[in-house]
């Protein structure tokens, strides 16, 4: 049998759109003789999609695109991930279109990620049981049978109920073929970690697997794709590339295993090894498609980024181009009174490096004014955090009047080691309508700059190797107040992604116990500043605003 | 048998005080002779926890609490509602202290709210089935005996189980009494409701309920208390006050049902009835409620309020004062060239009647500043959105200079109606800390004004009567943009509490399905300003930010 695995990229709710893409695919499919074409978990209706599939109509318009779909005039069968509703329960599901109906529909049994847990409905452990098909053959419940070849269908995280030979009850129930059908939410290593998971999957049960994912950017979300084939001896076949969509077909027969559609065998490919420069690439890529989609799906083109001078804008600035071509991104340089020179110089150099352009506003006469404003209130008060939050609001507000006006969207250029500590300013720099590094550590900015200048100086030295500062006092640095940003960064680490108590984490750093206490402290009691951060594109497991979420009283 | 329903706000997070307050409790209850001492779910850890309940320790020092509260010197069994972790799953459960030490455990088997779901285990349908007490009596699982009364827990939405006698299996395992361990987040009508299904419980069992809730603000959610006994007819014997900590001791025998401690019989009370003005009653004090903890939970005592000379300003000024007392509450006033006088004397006014500070601040010449400084950008291109929000901005701007100067928080003064409708300026109307009416429809915002000023005028009679404006161009008034505000409301709440379709809505509405659709469309674009919004009290069961959360991609 001729198995297309298409990985597309759906833009969630937009159900019509998705159809007509899911539906091109097919004909496309059919035409190069496929029998039996894949489509990933949620294809159909795009992922995550909260409370918006329980909308009204929203599941009734999702089965009437499936009718849509399989009434077309193709001779194959078709496998399409939806929500389906069932009573009063919605289920993530897939259904299975043949011969101009739906003819099955497999629901996922166990949804596990905070995205569905509160929306889909799971059923009780899953069945290997029994169920009769359209030949009155009994089948377990969610094997289909294809060309004779029978096929286990998993959804997403109910692939963890495949784990030996054993969760086959008998001999008789064993697939030739296992199908995933997934939509993996990216994060560093998770690509070559799952390729090490479905070999380790397809050899141990001897059987082989195919993935079937999503790709694309759903504002805070990255589906990297990860569709790929894997033999029963657990090798790895081909790999449909991340961070796209893309279609591949291969024949199977359960005693060949795969081939080409010109019979030959498939060489085995080395499963992907897991290095720093791997996960750099991909994260960048992962965030280049993020912006691009959240811009292409709601209908905007061009942005507009505050440059400080400073490495995070820099880089924001650079995958904007990135994403959506140098001319639909603007640069502001928004001096002030403690700005250094190199503040302004770098930006314009960074412009130009990019092809960007970039306009010049200083700040002061507004802060004056705004200072002048205040004296009846302020009096002779010392500066304080006051006046230094004031010129970073006053930025945001340039910035968005400008993004307003010209009707384009604001990146934000938080970094997760900022919005962890708390170390900007609410309305401030932590404002924007989507935060690229928000998830990604100070340090690792910096990586990404060198990813970024791997051809070539498009990130000038000047800005790489300057020391981080905020400029809202005389002479301010990062390091004034908070640790450098090597050892944070790895404190960070150990107490956001692997919540480790302090004591540990200090000794793992080689920092004392109060270090890290400071640390974990100022964690704590900036969380009301993430509560109102914009929505964060995840590159970890450890999102700060999805994935560890804090009460907002800090008593802990 | 004496039983004493401690009603109590334990903070979340704060292990300390809260074991200190249940420790308290149990001492005073004894005291006064009680066998068995009650408080609420999550009474000891606070709730919702979100990720805290997982955080290095956590459940280790609430069993550490337990150990200290059983180690005290009392002759009562006590239980007390925490997370317990077993194994690698975390449970939201309730410790049965008795002799010293902790004798039994009972897990929630069923969490199902979203403040739950991604950080409680469920168990299988809960067990009514055999396991040994300490006196090696066979019990249901989820029953203890106390002075040979044999009691039934349950726990929150678990007391869904129990909606008829065939839920107990056999007479013998009939309890004497039902104990309802709950947090229930107040919404209006709840209370009434919750009576309502008590009294019809405990009459279809024909067992006696008693409810023992938690009371307290907990930054976005409210728990209004709702502990009350019910005989075993469904007649009301005793309420404990709602949005306020209390105790109350009865005598129970499964005979006589419950006595006062005198040992005469308690009369019966009337449920409470639903209305608007006990809707709007219970709404304010609720939002008083919230206010008052989040700053007392949090350390803070004052609160800085832009006063606009709208109405939502007042009533969010008003609510402040009751709150935090008139002295921690400053004013300020922020007229710009398109503000009409009464922006100034009616803030001015409201000040004076709830005698609050109150500071004018023009924004004159900072607006000038910016737009001299976006002049080279903005060209001669016409006024529009850009310089509207400009001037929110700067709103915002000063607000948080003022706050963040005198270590104070900024009350956010959007409703829901503003909310729901994108109708206000992101990180400028839309900022603060909390928002108070961000859950309140606006014609709801004029039943509290009226609420305010019922014992005289608080809220000035200009405020109330005059038309709601922005007031960031000429002469401009909401209704310009938005239908009247009755009929708003009226569309708003059957998309948002209702999720009914349109064409439903336009009839129910007697309005065009074009007013309508242009609601529901502008409801779905501004999804992105509510991502960034302050957290919002909860007081309806649909909360835009938390209840109803739909994808930044609107194309659906």
């Amino acid at each position: 049998m001729k198995i297309a695995i298409c990985q597309i990229n759906p833009t969630v709710g937009d159900i019509a759109a998705n159809r007509d893409k899911i539906a091109d695919n097919i004909t496309s499919a059919s035409l190069k003789g496929a029998d039996l074409v894949l489509f990933g978990e949620l294809s159909l209706s795009g992922t995550p999609l909260y409370d918006l599939a329980a909308h009204p109509d929203f599941t009734d318009r999702c089965q009437s695109a499936i009718s849509d779909i399989s009434e077309s005039e193709n001779d194959c069968m078709s496998i399409i991930g939806l929500p389906i509703r069932q009573d009063d329960d919605l289920f993530n599901s897939v259904s299975l279109l043949s011969g101009g109906q739906e003819v099955a529909r497999f629901f996922k049994a166990m949804p596990v990620s905070r995205d569905e847990l509160p929306y889909f409905a799971g059923i009780d452990s899953p069945e290997f049981g029994d169920d009769d098909n359209d030949n009155g053959e009994q089948l377990p419940a969610n094997i289909i049978n294809c060309k004779d070849v029978r096929i286990l269908i998993a959804i997403g995280d109910d692939i963890q109920y495949l784990s030996s030979l054993d969760c086959f009850s008998s001999k008789a129930e064993r697939p030739d073929l296992i199908i995933h059908l997934n939509a993996k939410r990216f994060a560093r290593n998770i690509i070559e970690e799952d390729a090490e998971s479905y070999s380790t999957l397809a050899r141990e049960l001897s059987t082989p697997v195919i993935s079937c994912g999503i790709t694309g950017g759903s504002v805070d979300t990255i589906f990297h794709g990860g569709s790929a084939i894997f033999d029963k001896k657990g090798d790895l076949l081909l790999r449909i590339s991340n961070f796209t969509e893309g279609m591949a077909i291969v024949d199977f027969t359960p005693d060949k295993g795969f081939t080409g559609l010109d019979g030959k065998p498939i060489d085995k490919k080395p499963l992907p090894a897991a290095s720093k420069s791997a996960s750099t690439r991909h994260t960048y890529k992962a965030l280049v498609m993020a912006l691009k989609d959240y811009f292409t799906k709601n209908g905007f083109k061009r942005t507009t980024i505050g440059l400080s001078g400073g490495i995070d804008s820099a880089v924001v600035a650079a995958i904007a181009a990135d994403a959506l071509g140098h001319q639909c991104v603007t640069g502001i340089t928004m001096p002030s009174r403690y700005s250094s020179d190199g503040s302004v110089t770098d930006s314009l150099q960074l412009a130009a490096n990019l092809g960007l352009t970039c306009h010049e506003l200083p700040i002061e006469s507004i802060y004056s004014a705004a200072l002048e404003t205040l004296s009846p209130i302020f009096g002779d008060s010392p500066f304080s955090v006051a006046e230094e939050n004031l010129q970073s609001r006053i930025r945001g507000t340039l910035l968005m009047a400008v993004a307003n006006k010209f009707d384009t969207l604001v990146l934000n250029t938080s970094n997760k080691s900022e919005a962890a500590m708390g170390y900007g300013t609410l309305y401030g720099d932590t404002s924007g309508a989507l935060s690229l590094l928000g998830d990604v550590y100070k340090t690792e900015v910096y990586d990404l700059a060198e990813y970024i200048n791997r051809n070539g100086e498009i990130i000038p030295l000047s800005i790489i190797n300057k020391a981080p500062s905020a400029e809202l006092r005389e002479n301010q640095k990062d390091s004034d107040t908070l640790p450098e940003y090597g050892l944070l960064d790895s404190i960070l680490y150990r107490l956001i992604e692997e919540n480790m108590p302090p004591m540990e984490c200090a000794i793992e750093c080689n920092t004392s116990i109060d270090t890290v206490v400071w640390v974990a402290r100022m964690l704590k009691l900036n969380e009301y500043k993430r509560w109102q951060m914009p929505p964060i594109v995840s590159v970890s497991r450890t999102t700060l605003t999805r994935d560890r979420r804090m009460p907002l009283i800090a008593k802990y």
